[in-house]
């Protein structure tokens, strides 16, 4: 069995981003040598999310008004601690924080309009997700 | 290690649909010769969900009554490109696409009351799931 | 490839509760003897959650507040059959029932604030969830 482990570091200029990882866990796919098996990729920050959507840039204004009116900015009791990110935090639950893309004949196996995002929801600090490829 | 990758195609008749995949899946796992391992079952469209949860039609009534509340149609800046789906993108996101399901001694380890369902959001088109099963 | 598969019980005393799970994972993923892989924490159960976020008590209060909020008590068509637990399905397709943590250099490769959380939505019964742990 062959395994890679990668860091994705980011460090948006706002507070949230989309940013399209797609391309870059193409790459890392390769670079394992994997054939069969699969990538994970998972946010290693409780507030931002990892998923697959379309990239239409209609679709991001819906997912981020429809995001803000299900979990707002607002008063949580989780500021008490000097955070003011609450929503963040259920942002990512909501989201969720992962996904597995399969890799079929050294391929990542999306489908046409599938492209992996990572969706940061407090931004304008340094973070990081992980990429690990399985497989042989 | 073993790799198994097969594709369950769906055009349902209606818009939206629940298809119970258990079986389906389990037929896999046999196929796959699989004793030891994990079943990743994942939607290849973004406007359909894969998860698992109770086999009971009141239930069902009860999820897509919910979905239909936190993620109603409506008007979607998606739909200037001439979609009109913007709605089952964030059902997508809420449900999730894709679960992994553990296998052990040869069977999908699942709870009693646990099946795997292919959620349609925007049917009566050709769809596919991807099910890839690894393992040894 | 070795493998290990676990399973952990629970019987909260309170309808409503969440348990950190990292501490018991990392024993396991020790048990395991794997060095490069993934663990899957999966319930058992559909009306529970398993989910990665910060251990913090005030944001414990912000999220059982708004999984409340999102997925209310109330009445179900569910409940036709006996239970009273619809709410509690909803909550577990909400925050999802399973989450895979990543195994590098033999341990959990999780983020500075990312702890794994067992939630339960409909407690006071014995249940499970199953750790499986694949690798190398």
């Amino acid at each position: 069995m062959k395994t890679l482990t990668e860091y994705l570091w980011f460090e948006t200029a706002q507070r949230r981003e989309l940013v399209r990882l797609t391309d870059t866990v193409a790459q890392l796919v390769k670079k394992a040598g994997v054939k069969e098996g699969m990538a994970l990729i998972s946010a290693m920050h409780i507030t931002a999310g990892v998923f697959v959507n379309d990239d239409e840039s209609g679709l991001f204004e819906d997912i981020w008004k429809w995001l803000e009116h299900l979990a707002p900015r607002g008063d949580y009791e989780h500021h008490k601690t000097g955070e003011d990110n609450g929503d963040a935090h259920l942002k990512s639950l909501l989201v969720h924080h992962q996904v597995i893309v399969p890799i079929t004949r050294a391929q990542l196996d999306l489908g046409p309009w599938q492209q992996i995002f990572y969706a940061e929801f407090d931004g304008q600090r340094r973070k990081r997700v992980i990429v690990k490829i399985m497989g042989e």
